[in-house]
């Protein structure tokens, strides 16, 4: 009985079984590899890929899924033990999980960061303790610092454009937003390049270096695989030859859950808007990645969206190809 | 691949195909013309008998369903081209409508009219755009002035009730609500009344005449069939043999988007309360239409909805029908 | 065509052929009884346990179902005969539970107190006026007065725990809460103790008696049933020798609908949190019972809901099997 919180959660022989199926069901999208199962998902953020892909996918796969969601339609959850319950929250995870997972095969939970504490969120607390109360098979759809099942889209997506794993060049690239953004979806994004091996850059602003624990993962990924990782603010020469610019938003660690105070290092940043321009020294026919949704003409121009470079359409489409091979791994 | 935006998008054969198979559905209702098929339903504003019968009449076929719902449980969606997404939306359809199409095989919308600009509302602006963004089969469950659905659900209601097509009498009222509400229902309860070929009159307060745009088309559906079309605000000339009223409220367009403007024009309105009275010049056994929600004792009179002239739950449970065999025919 | 509004509406015989099945389901959870049937869940408060157990159980009995909220993604509704309509709710149930049952097989709905009129909750008035409404089978999914599929639960968690019928020791207690809540399942529990025959004592702080006519219900099912009830604020004498504490907050009638009034008689109440020190003279192996939410520490401590006696999770694991039950029933 498997828990799918990170990427890692898949060995090398599994990730490859898993992308295979994948490419398969892509092809010939109906099995009845979960006739008479029951996903329960259990979202606690707002979605609108994860969300349709999960429903669309086990109902592909012959299953039923059922969908809570804490604080809209259902109660608010508490998730730290210990504590005396007098405030918002009305019921525990301690609870809710268990019960939860009695009416179901797999579960599959949304979980932000709360971006209160970097260590808590780094740690991945909260979906950690959701999954070891879940005496079932449970899927990690988006918690604190991990995206495994956009990692899993992503990997699919770079397999199909046939971007080279060794040699591969990618740009994991800061891009502007109002807010200061969780880091799971670039830790995913920048997990994934290096466990391909690729030769991997983080463009980015000066004070926006991922934290030092993600970067430590990167290392020890790019180390086994063959790959590199190197941080620079330097876009022209970070996009030197590349294959791949994957854009994302996110917070500057050393203000962690204080944005007030993040505010003035952000401000000046808008030009961090990517660009036709960016593309110059990249490689022909590089490729624009983003995990959507995406604030057009903030984080990314119309140009490059609209253009031939974008394959964020793509990704978000092998969210659901990648998820029902998963699943099926996963209740087989 | 067929976009239903409006009932004119089913040409004369096929409505009547559409309208012969939901006869059929009302006798035997369970189908596996679905099987294996998803259905993506996205509804940016409130629903009741859409939702529920959408979704009950795709599992009732042997198909699947999600939903989606923006700026609840999802991401609020910006639809405006070329803008510089700084505020409350964070995903514009371009991304949205093409993601959520790749993961079903017919799309299904609801958006109503943003009720600021009166040609952009006319021209269907949104929905419009919607529907081009998608490579798939796209239904308007609602939009900013067609609601085809319902008029094919209302389509089905008349022939029930053998209510003539032509020289069969029909009144569409103007009743009192405290908001003004956009032209979607009269519209659409209008062209459809016209496209049958019957004498409509169109009975509402001075100022609340349809916009020209709505009234032309009527025009244009009434000279190919036949039928005739008038307005008045004479309460017992309008319904002297009527067949059917069908009551609805509706913006003063000289006002459009300006509620605190038309406020004032709409105050001394209240006695637009339907009541038994209305029908004592009517047809015997004259019908009461309504596509619900109704505001009770406010738009229309308990007398009324609880007696035998009411027929507004027969129109309801028409949804159901009629959209299973709209979704035959547009997935078949 | 059966109307499951309190458990009182399975007579012995059928409830007793209601949880032989649900225990049977509970071995073999797949079958295909609801296959090509519709169920309609209205729900117009929050629910985890109930909504989740009602959707799984449909899709593994082979059937499916459509969820409605008002107030959340559907329109707010009426549910007071005669009302003018002009404040919030733009629908009434009158239209809207018959429109829903033309759509589905059998409705569910969930309607909390209004805890306005203490005299118009123990009439049980909303769920009542819905049933009457509705054409088809009608399931409570938990009202102003009765949660019957909680008690159904409840029952087969006692049969499971081989806690005797006559002569088994059932304590009913208050427990502290920061709100004043309705009576819905500390009656249902009573009742479902009372009509098992069983000895029940309801420990409770003085002002916080059950009403009246919930008490009469209870001597009744005892009468018929050879069991007792009494009432204490003794703890250790209520706990003397008891099978089973049954935990559950409520408001003290004499206050009804004014929480304000009742803040002062409840507010020296913390300690009515359940501890391990409660179980003293309980029987050994003494079992504790919450149909759950509930507060940790403020209800109950962390020592007793993560200790062996309690059975919060096969309570809530038995409304899956036990409302399958009931499906099958109703709909068989």
């Amino acid at each position: 009985m498997m828990k799918f919180l990170d990427l890692t959660d898949l060995a090398d022989d599994r990730l490859e079984r898993v992308l295979e199926l994948a490419k398969e069901l892509e092809q010939a999208p109906l099995r009845e590899a979960l006739r008479g199962k029951t996903v329960g998902l259990i979202f606690m953020n707002p979605s609108l890929r994860t969300l349709a892909s999960m429903q669309a996918g086990v109902a592909q796969l012959g299953g039923h899924s059922f969908l809570i969601q804490p604080g809209a339609g259902s109660w608010k959850l508490e998730t730290r033990d210990g504590v005396v319950m007098d405030g918002d929250a009305v019921e525990h995870v301690r609870e809710a999980i268990p019960v939860l997972a009695s009416y179901a095969d797999l579960l599959g939970v949304r979980c932000f960061a709360e971006q209160k504490s970097l260590a808590d969120d780094l740690a991945d607390r909260t979906i950690q303790a959701m999954a070891a109360l879940c005496p079932k098979p449970f899927v990690n759809l988006e918690s604190a610092v991990s995206h495994p099942c956009q990692a899993l889209a992503d990997w699919k997506t770079l397999e199909d454009l046939e971007v080279p794993r060794r040699g591969g060049k990618f740009v994991l690239s800061w891009a502007y937003h109002p807010k200061a953004l969780p880091y799971a979806v670039p830790a995913s994004a920048l997990h994934t390049a290096a466990r391909r091996g690729m030769d991997v850059a983080i463009l980015r602003p000066e004070g926006y270096g991922l934290p030092r624990e993600v970067m430590a993962k990167a290392e020890a990924l790019a180390k086994s695989s063959g790959g590199r990782i190197r941080e620079t603010s330097d876009r022209r020469e970070a996009m030197d030859g590349a294959h791949v610019l994957y854009a994302k938003s996110w917070g500057a660690p050393q203000c962690y859950g204080r944005p007030a105070e993040e505010a003035p290092l952000r401000a000046p940043l808008k030009d961090w808007c990517v660009a036709e321009s960016w593309f110059e020294s990249a490689a022909p026919g590089a490729k624009f990645m983003h995990c959507l949704p995406v604030r057009r003409n903030v984080k990314v121009a119309d140009e490059v969206l609209d253009g031939p470079r974008s394959v964020v359409i793509r990704q978000a489409t092998n969210r659901l190809h990648a998820q029902k091979a998963l699943l099926m791994e996963m209740l087989s």
